[in-house]
């Protein structure tokens, strides 16, 4: 099938949204990339994400009464094409858009991401403007019925009329002269409007006629179990949850949906399970903290994601990381889990434990996750039966968080989990 | 409780829609409001009600491709307030709007309706428009969220938003200084957006607030039966189904709704049938045509509309009537049973009969409408004990449809009935 | 149309739910019907009520697991017919059934009424058993498919089944033996199972068919509202809500189901808020107790229950019923607001507040229920439009409840009432 | 995992219901199994199921009025165990069970199912029979709220009940002494009943606790997508859909189910389409006739479920069927796409079109399954891009059905298939 990423693993990056909101500057952005460049990248860090409201004036001056101004004025082309807003990306000014940004980044060594949402501008639509390298205007392929439930900039597209694709098409060349090489796209990924399904293929082909790769990246969720198929084969990840917050009721969901999913993981296919609320958070919302997660949690949440093979965004500001959290995210051995040539199953889930299986299909790597999902740390057994193997008897793990190495004693593994944690146990079958 | 409307009957006029879709103009409107004034006005028909889209510049002219143009456009004045296409309505050219058709239709003696959307221009909001009386713009007071599902003109006002009831004030204060007689609101009455049963409040508030009496009429059905109270408070009829067109699928479920509603009418409270598809409609539609019901169904339609004591619109072009039409429309005593002093309640329905009862509470009629619902003749039996009273024999029957008078020889009544048909008979008991 | 009940206003009784679940024995029903014939007949009330299980051995005895037994030992005659169990009901062996303990009562010039389930016992399904009258079996009118979601005892009737008629009739038949004057059928006013709405309409027949009056109730609720007119027609009293119980959450949510239902309360036609948890309640539950409600939310209740004209039925065991108790059950002034003369209606709710008003229609009393629905003590103004009368101004008041006597001095009336309280007002026009 | 079935490819066999419905008898099974031995064996069919009701007396004898006879008589033993019914099975009588009949079929080399209901017989619920090896009685283990909507011969089981694992593995331990390979539970797949989840698991712990190996089927479906992990993990097959028959819209909806299922094929694990409803069909409902299906929409449906490795269940008599029947389900090549060593996937699928790809790990065999879902014969493009290689020029295909080999002479792939048809093509890529 012909999906637009060739990939050795889910992508990894830092996104705007968990610190700033709708407000980050370009100085921002370039100080999470320096950061990311000196201190994440050689542990495989790639991507810096500038996420919703790039385009838009005053974004975040009425932020106590809501989260995006209805009807306030946004940068825009004759074409209906949003551009950076200059008073927040002052390289963008003249006529250059991203690519400054974009350029600056690369130098980094590091991969460029926008957020995008769904549709054509509603200003575009009701003023009639042009649409590149056609002679059809906005209002005809603008569908005042498709709107989105929380955002008030956008139309959908009507994907059957004239010039839709070639509105898409405009835009994706634009991203591709940016320089632009990761696409998070909002409003679309659960299909609340009837166009989104056919959205997501529009977005698909404008990447493949804009000559240039970029990962894309489809939200919020949760997506559709029975629209799997199509998010494999016109995406690269999409969103398997509503937004992700630092909140223990919010992670121990993620396990059912983990389960929903496990199958639909693969090479260039990465269901997300959305940006890690690490470190400090919340400052454009007007509630800078630290997560609100345990040690424990963060465990459980990085293991998780990582077994699972989620794409992994990094939710804190960088500047500001802790030598803890840092540690969490730059554990080798853990973050090889994420390889496409290991391959992950749940063996096992009740409302108090849950148990995740994963093996490297070349260097004989076996990686069991048990997370412990109850409020008291206890005692949690892998019976033998769950792998299909004999005897767990004198065969010798790595604990990846810990660094402990320990032989089993008994015929079945018995672990010792905090509440809230988990183990991640690294071992060799003979 | 405060009702804006004393009445002694329902409503009775013409609207536009049925025959001329979005289309009509002045000289038609002019037309069909003579001709009610030299043949229907003595028997209580007195409104002619202008429908959707008398705002709108080139309505119609997409008509295969769509029914309302999407971000076409409209005629408004600074106030982000609606008038109509002169165009179409030139006496309202030069800023005098519909008063001089309302006069002209007053001139005639009857009473002149205009049909409007819930909420406010989106075109208002997005180019931040004024409200009059206020400091206030339009995008302050209109929710991007809040848009009506088959209509893309309008958004819906945010009744808590300071200028929010200024704005229908200042609308209705239009209407009143016009010579307006009757509203027929729609996208309001099902209240498929949230706001819309503080909507119907506002518009409520907005005819006190004018100093002249309007009938407010909500559109489109189906009501909600949990909000009855609300309509009864704020209102005088509102739309129990759907649209209703000729077609016997929707005239046989409109017994389920009566049925429904039919606690819920009293002086100046009228459960909406909807209009009545007779005689020459859809022009507008590009399928001009006389109604495709049968005699006997629209002998059904009638008796049950009035025994139920729906408002009465005339769909048909007028102009266009031909005799048996008018008769069915001004059968003087069919239309007595319209009066407030009658009370009308079912006494059976299954799927193949129907019974209504009726008496009213001064001049000792009682009228029994039987309806035969199945697709043949047959013989309905109406049973002492459905009424309470002893013996039918020797009691004195006059069938107003035919009337034909004759006296019950048996102690049940019964009737012969067509399929499809009805016969509405009025008794005196002794 | 035929009802089954005139009367002159709603049942007023007591039932054994409240206080003793599914364990009330004849000896406690007794000393209920004495206090009550000695306490309260002559405000009133007369109905005492056997509700749940009285036919079941051991009930109650597995409380902890399970409020009814599956597959327990019920007492059953040949004909498909439940027996009180003599165990609980010592009268009634013999083959005396309830007669003996429904000619006690009527001795104290008090009428007797039992609660049943909807259909046929399971049990007699399962062993083929007869049907009185007939060559049917249980088996053959018994719908397998048709289950009560919370008893175990019975299966639904198939309505179209030969003998199925005749089963309700003989069961009818043989509580007019008895003397029964009151049925509550329980499983059948939500309509939850397909058949529910015919065999409501079968009971009413059974009734009419035993030649014995009996006011037919019906449960539990919330019984539908596009179903009114079947409640009204076929029974006397149908449940609104689901059970009540002594919750402040209930008792502020029964102020929707009041305005939902208002225009279906009529002579022999009540909408039933269900029984009044006041006094002790609890035992056969595991939870004796005195109400948990406060004096102000009692004084609320019995408010509402009274000009929206409910049936009363007292949840207490009235042999521990206390004075305050006693004196918010027989308030004569407060009392005379159930009868058939008086008609109430909404005037205004919102989450702060509510207003009911209610005149008789002889006597010139008129009322106002004031009802401060927030937690603070707050004033309540009643503007003169909400009536459409002039002015408030020298009217002269009475406070129902404490007996106060005021003259208003202002052009609106103001209120001040407790939070969760209410103020009843009877006032006559000049 | 631990699966219960270790196998090389889905079951193929033979199922009596379509053919038979409800009262298939012993002579009839055995004729089928032979014609299986001598005609089918040899490509891989091997599974002789007996279908629901084999415990019922009279089964069918009231077909007009219903499929199961509620309240009916059934075989069953003291500890509350269905037993074949000896008028239909004359070898089980006498305590034999099942075990005659299946020596005789494992004695032709074939294997014996049988068809089940999940939960216990409601008769020996309210009889409190015996539960084998406890003592325990039945009415403590049935669950009297968990019915089956269709089927009313029993309760559901309650999972944490103590005895109700020792019911489920006394009904298994008699299974496994009969010689029973292959188990199809009805009334839990689509987890109807709260406790259907539950009752999986303890069937699976009840096979594995029997000592003996047995196919673990479900029905009826749809089975949820988000429980494909139980499915996985406690069974081997489960259906799909609701019951399949020779309906063009039934086969057309397989589609989407296949899609949506796709993911879910592994060794041990089969999402089933259902019976095949081909050949003579239907005498049981009183309809026998040839299958409806045109023979292109079999090749449709043969194609599908091998590409898709759905479980393979001949519905047809097969002692009626006709030889082009016969080759249908006799075609080497096409079985060949069963093998746990292909891997299918879906290349594109609308409302016109699908096709799906297949490929052998081991010997380089690939498929390209092309289905016309339109009604007319058309021209179906094969792009490369859909299978990301180069150029389909001079590669060389057989297509399966017809045998043809053919050479592309075009870099897309271009096949005319008939409406409802299906062209299945086997390459190698060099």
């Amino acid at each position: 099938m012909s999906r637009i990423l060739s990939s050795e693993k889910p992508p990894m990056g830092w996104n705007s949204y968990d610190y700033y909101d709708t407000t980050v500057t370009e100085r921002e952005v370039r100080a999470n990339a320096e950061y990311m460049s000196q201190n994440l990248k050689e542990y495989g860090w790639e991507y810096i994400v500038v996420d919703i409201q790039w385009y838009a004036h005053y974004a975040g001056t009425r932020r106590e009464e809501c989260q995006y101004i209805p009807f306030g004025k946004v940068e825009i082309d004759e074409y209906s094409r949003l551009w950076p807003c200059p008073g927040r990306f002052p390289s963008s000014a003249g006529g250059q858009g991203f690519k400054p940004l974009a350029d600056y980044i690369h130098g980094l060594g590091l991969k460029f991401g926008i957020h995008i949402m769904r549709g054509i501008p509603r200003i575009a639509a009701h003023n009639c403007m042009k649409i590149m390298n056609t002679d059809i205007t906005a209002d005809r392929i603008s569908d005042p019925y498709s709107i989105c439930s929380w955002n008030p900039d956008m139309y959908g597209v009507i994907p059957q009329a004239e010039g839709a694709q070639a509105y898409y098409d405009s835009v994706f060349q634009l991203y591709a002269q940016w320089g632009v090489d990761f696409i998070k796209c909002d409003d679309i990924c659960r299909m609340d409007a009837a166009s989104a399904k056919e959205e997501i293929r529009m977005l698909h082909d404008a990447i493949k006629n804009s000559g240039r790769q970029m990962v894309l990246s489809l939200s919020p969720g949760p997506a559709r179990l029975d629209e799997a198929w199509h998010y494999e084969t016109y995406s690269n990840m999409w969103r398997i949850t509503d937004d992700f917050w630092d909140d223990w009721k919010l992670l121990k969901q993620m396990f059912v949906r983990c389960e929903h999913w496990q199958n639909h993981v693969s090479e260039g296919n990465y269901p997300d399970c959305d940006m890690l609320p690490v470190g400090m958070l919340g400052k454009g919302f007007g509630d800078e903290r630290m997560t609100r997660f345990t040690k424990d949690e963060q465990i459980t949440m990085m293991t998780l994601w990582c077994i699972f093979r989620s794409p992994l965004m990094i939710g804190a500001e960088l500047t500001l990381m802790d030598k803890w959290t840092k540690g969490l995210l730059t554990n080798p051995e853990v973050l090889a889990l994420l390889s496409d040539k290991c391959k992950a199953s749940q063996l096992a889930r009740n409302g108090d434990r849950c148990i995740w299986y994963s093996s490297h299909r070349e260097n004989g790597f076996n990686y069991l996750a048990v997370f412990n999902l109850s409020e008291e740390e206890s005692e949690i057994v892998i019976q033998t039966c769950l792998l299909n193997i004999e005897n767990f008897k004198d065969i010798c793990f790595k604990e990846l968080w810990t660094g402990e190495i320990f032989t089993c004693t008994t015929k079945d593994l018995v672990l010792k989990v905090p509440g809230h944690g988990a183990k991640l146990c690294r071992f060799q079958q003979t």
